[in-house]
């Protein structure tokens, strides 16, 4: 990677508003695990970059799943006696039980409450409810709406369809010096909702563009897909690549206030794990590191013991963490431009780490050279930061034995990944070190 | 095992009480390390398990140890100047030294005073010793008696024989499935102890008898026999059958109201280990562990390097860590028989871990299988428990990939074993987990 | 190593004393990385120990070094404008730039100024200032003098040469059972300074004195060299020959009253810093161990990756941890005859752990040996005593299987090596213990 993170030139405060701008525009369009919504996503994601549009229909077996059948809705209210719409699908795309089969007809309270989804704790918030495997109907209200109620006929009506169609998710690969690849995915499905995910959605199309203008070691493909159904529909049919998948991240849940949060990939310890925590422990603020757990997003695919990919999870505050989740309070007063640009800025630096964790072979292994007469002590700036990178470059020349690569050395010697990258730099530069394959302990 | 531990179907209460009664019983034995008094309490043993008696003649080579002469003793007494018994046998068989040689003269205040044994801490315990291998002849009296001696000549007669004869132990075999065999042994060459050890007798014996009506995937294998000399013994027997034990634990001291202590195995982290520490864990009381060491009881023995059995030890307070150890005051007071049947249980759920602990193989290793189609998700119960249900089978077929089995499974996820052997029932139940054999990682 | 640390028959009081009246001795000599100063101080030397003087000549190419020219300085001061020697070198040789080139002229004060060092924090100390790869001429004053300087010319000369010579070192071989060899290097390059490293000369002297006058398993070898390019000439010259090297330590600041300080080695856990860190453990005061970071004293270039020699360096507070470091106050008030007896002590119980920690095999491998009919038990003093004895000789029984040394043996129980090595001396007395080679586990 020919990028140098400590010099971006980006405006990270532009990044920011500009992931912003992009989930205000995402906000509004009601998406699902199927259907038009996830389609005009993607569309609007397209002016940013070529993604690729893949349909796969109905009925498709993928693993021990099926393809279900598309939704679609075009509107839903709840009317009472008097004709008046007490609940509008118009008003939230949240008030509809996602998935909901159509209907419409009058129903007794009694019976309508039996289809209806409130928060007591939180009476002025909308629930997010879904049925996609199981055929039902419903409407999600405040908790204020619904002790509103009064007995009385109700009629109900959902102008939705669930026929045989496809189910949508968008790809973008970015070719690089090698095949090895890193994937970076994040969710689609959700309607109204941005911190899970429209957040993930942003940060993701953004990095995806950002590297379309770099020259990169890796490959990097993006994955925009409905949950769970959706990478278990990508890993059925890229079954044959996965293999090519070196370091992989869930991306969701970016723009909150919380702190960082890591979930490690099964693996627990591999390069991705290693390389985000180095990043989170030199973050400079309070982070948190999670063990793997078969629950989440879709790094419960990725992670299943067939595919055991390298691929964690870096949020903010995680799913279910956040009393807004899955809630009309996951709104656009949730994510901040400020939490959005210093994640991106986090997802930045991992890919600086994997794009330049190379090993080393120190060409005068037997004893310091001297670095003196070759003005690698006089030219490095003030006290402080001359010795601090006096520190790196001994402890690069110590530690390139070709055993250790820039990752461990930064891990062993308590400096930073980009300390130590600086150091291999220069001793390069000067003859004093050269790139070598990994050798055995 | 077919057996189910959380429907057991014991009444705990009864089994505490069936252990105290047991003791009771066993109590005003005289035992030493060989002699009728071992003879007798594996005859009231018999009772309850089909013990097999073994004899091994005086004399017989046990590696570096040759088998005593057998001891018995019928009466022993000190009479003062005026004819009184000042201490008698029949009050306590602690009052002899255990092993004295039959002696019978009088002698001054001063001689006698070589050859009486007390407590000046614990003024109105009567201590217990032994002089095993080397012959020798004395009393045990509280201080108070020890104190209240007078200058004068006393009579002390100690009608015991120490002649060619047997060292007596008993063995119970269950045979399972398989020949691989789970070892419990215990030490029965203590005399009117309590806690150390008719404790550890009677939490075999039932443990024993409870066994003998399951069906079991181990052959159990019950020893019953004096301390150090006996396991020296029994291995010397048994030397080429010892390789079948794959799993063991040395039973003493469960009766007292302290708390749960397991000390490891010289493996220090055997199955053995690893299963013990697990069910102390989730006991939901403060439990001790203790690393190896080779002092103790007959572990010393099991874990000598020539052997190095995975042979751990579980106790509640461990010998010399109380001070009734080994004086009068470890009697029918010191025992409870609340810790004796919460003992029993801990080693029930130590034989459950053992018997279920199989590795199994998903087989729908590739994504999730859908669970929520075969009605795995609906029937799971209360919500806190469908919770907890549900993550364990999440975990259970994320981690059988073959290299973990499903204690390693339990520890990883932070799970109860039990919760973990469940989800794997039914995982099974429904074809999506098989057994297997262990795979390589 | 038929010594026993704890019945040595040294007056450590008489080690301390000698090793401060060493100290005192070579303390006025000017030293450097060449010169008269280290010839005369070898010198000095070989009335203790016969040390083997070598010379490598200016212009040799060592590695990446070269060796530089011989410095070697007569006298130096600065003069007033009333002719007043303001600054002399006949009052400390610190008061020289080390390697000053000669010069003889008058300069204004702006102009000295340019060529003076001092230290602000501390003005009444001299700092010890050196430029051997940079030819330049300088003096180092107290704060006090250099804040007294008027306006003016000043006379400034510096006798010295700088011209094709020698780099000088002393090198000690003591042959031992094995041509496996223990290093100790000590620097000799610092002109009056004390702790830094005229402690660490002594203190390797005196050891040196003491093992050849006992049989040892290892050969040892002492050398004495200038910092940096002395160990690096040296390891050049015997590049062939460091694979023998087992065990090494660099020797420093071991005079002053700070608690010991272990750094590792690069490897970190070589039997070296095992042996050290059990020692200190052990010590019975508060100490400090360090991971190998790549700076310091010589041991960054026998742990340079080509070499990776088991090499770390045990000190009382470490260079720089001191304020006095590299000043006139690190003098003979600053070291202490009692630090430097101790560090000595150190010195000597890890030599001690390197010769005897050896692989011994139990004879008696299955179940305990009887030690009672042995006399093992009772021969063992007072009681406290006896138990400890007790245990030692049970932990070293069990854990002989071959797998494990001594070391290993005593770190694994808890009990000091001294401890473990007696009980194995007295196992193998009683035909119980035999050496062997390690063993695989």
């Amino acid at each position: 990677m020919d990028i140098d993170n400590s010099q971006l030139g980006l405006d990270m405060n532009a990044v920011g508003r500009e992931m912003y701008q992009l989930i205000t525009e995402l906000f509004p369009i009601c998406r699902s695990i199927t259907g038009n919504g996830v389609r005009e996503s993607l569309r609007i994601l397209q002016n940013r970059i070529p993604l690729e549009i893949h349909e796969v229909s109905t009925g498709t077996k993928v693993f021990d799943w099926t393809i279900p059948k598309e939704w679609n809705i075009k509107d839903a209210f709840i009317k009472n006696s008097h004709g008046e719409k007490i609940v509008d699908f118009k008003n939230s795309n949240l008030h509809v039980l996602n998935y909901s089969v159509p209907i419409h007809k009058t129903v007794p309270l009694m019976e309508l409450k039996e289809h209806l989804y409130s928060i007591p704790d939180f009476p002025e918030w909308i629930p997010y409810r879904t049925s996609y495997y199981k055929e039902n109907w419903g409407f999600c209200l405040t908790h204020r709406q619904y002790q509103s109620l009064q007995e009385g006929e109700y009629e109900v009506c959902i102008d939705s369809r669930l026929e045989d169609g496809y189910l949508t998710y968008g790809e973008y690969y970015l070719g690089g010096e090698t095949e090895r690849e890193v994937l970076f995915s994040t969710h689609v499905c959700h309607p109204s909702l941005c911190n899970d995910n429209l957040s993930g959605i942003a940060l993701t199309t953004l990095l995806a563009n950002y590297l379309s203008h770099q020259k990169t070691h890796f490959s990097y493909r993006f994955v925009f897909i409905p949950g769970t159904i959706g990478s278990i529909a990508w890993l059925a049919q890229n079954e044959q690549r996965v293999s090519r998948i070196h370091h992989g991240l869930v991306v969701a849940c970016v723009g909150d206030a919380g702190k960082p949060t890591y979930k490690r990939s099964r693996q627990g310890n591999a390069e991705i794990d290693r390389a985000v925590m180095h990043v989170l422990k030199h973050c400079g603020r309070d982070c948190e590191i999670r063990d793997f757990s078969p629950y989440g997003y879709d790094e419960r695919q990725y992670c299943s013991p067939g595919f055991d990919l390298p691929v964690g999870s870096l949020t903010r505050t995680p799913h279910g963490c956040y009393p807004e989740y899955h809630t009309s309070a996951d709104n656009l007063n949730l994510v901040i431009p400020e939490s959005l640009s210093e994640s991106f800025r986090y997802y930045l630096d991992i890919v600086e780490i994997l794009e330049k964790n190379k090993y080393y072979l120190n060409l005068n292994s037997k004893c310091e050279p001297q670095l003196g007469k070759r003005g690698l002590y006089s030219t490095l700036g003030g006290r402080t930061d001359a010795k601090i990178a006096e520190m790196a470059l001994l402890w690069t020349l110590n530690l390139t034995d070709g055993t250790m690569n820039l990752l461990d050395i930064a891990e062993r010697s308590g400096m930073t990944f980009h300390q130590i990258a600086e150091a291999a730099r220069l001793l390069k530069e000067h003859d004093l070190l050269a790139p070598c394959e990994k050798q055995e302990g």
